[in-house]
């Protein structure tokens, strides 16, 4: 990745300051997918690294992750499956609690969605604590496939994120990184 | 579309009895997702029809409108614009409320998503009885942009939601109809 494409990507994000709460700066990816040449550089980046590996599914986690991981499944040529709030999916599920600030959420996996044989790829839009993507990388194990690796529009890796996933064995990848401010 | 291409599809969606609740038929899209030749060729599909015809972004509803609307938006070179549940999403927002069957929702998009000069093409998932798509409709009108067509991968016309989007000067496109079943 150039550092001119660094930067178009980081002109595309929003910075939001004091949201959802005072003293955090909120990074905003819709300006990302609204601007088309930056959407399509977006994806275009994380197919050419992703791409030729084996992968057989991309794994999105609802919402922001669907609004990257199914262009991005699309454009490796494989299935799209997403992990959703509780009560969303139809058919037979797993579910897997994680810890907000406050409390605990579930998400949930069809349990047909994957198998064995499946090579997965986690995608999100931003990586802060690492908690839905703990709880995805569960499911998927749940199921019997593996997923070697998580890919980030944006990780703050001043949260601890990346060494959480790093120390349960997944790989992180993000296009641009925030610290220290 | 060739009914090859209709059977494909159709191959793909799951049908589950009595979800939501009895008596109901759930046409569940996930295995459309799941099944990479056929979600390719559902947004093949829509870029071919939406191609060409001047518009400048894609809106999608919170959260399986994303799961097609932004590989669409991709496909036809566009910004992809999401309109999302309360509290969602960080910059200024308008509002707009919705029926459910029982009490309202409300959907919310960002003030600055849209201007005069845009031709807006809706994407969801699936047309029932249109509420969320009415809603989404007049938040695009809020902020000036036009909005002339809603495409969607399923439609159920028994449910009235086609007409009741006609009536509002919204043209509808479904890939696949189910009707009196």
């Amino acid at each position: 990745m150039t550092e001119a494409q660094t930067l178009q990507l980081k002109n595309a994000v929003h910075t939001i300051a004091d949201y959802p709460k005072k003293g955090i700066l909120f990074r905003d990816v819709t300006g990302i997918l609204d601007d088309a040449v930056a959407f399509k550089l977006t994806i275009d980046l994380l197919k050419e690294k992703f791409q030729h590996q084996g992968y057989t599914k991309v794994v999105g986690t609802e919402a922001r992750g669907f609004l990257f991981g199914a262009p991005l499944a699309l454009a490796l040529g494989v299935g799209f499956v997403p992990v959703r709030k509780p009560g969303k999916l139809p058919r037979p599920t797993y579910a897997e609690d994680y810890q907000l600030e406050y409390g605990t959420d579930t998400l949930e996996i069809h349990q047909d969605a994957l198998t064995s044989e499946d090579k997965v790829l986690i995608v999100d839009d931003l990586l802060a604590t690492g908690g839905t993507i703990e709880a995805t990388s569960k499911l998927i194990k749940k199921l019997g496939a593996q997923a070697p690796h998580a890919a980030f529009i944006i990780s703050l890796p001043d949260l601890g994120g990346e060494n959480k996933l790093e120390n349960l064995g997944l790989s992180v990848t993000s296009l641009l990184q925030y610290e220290g401010e």
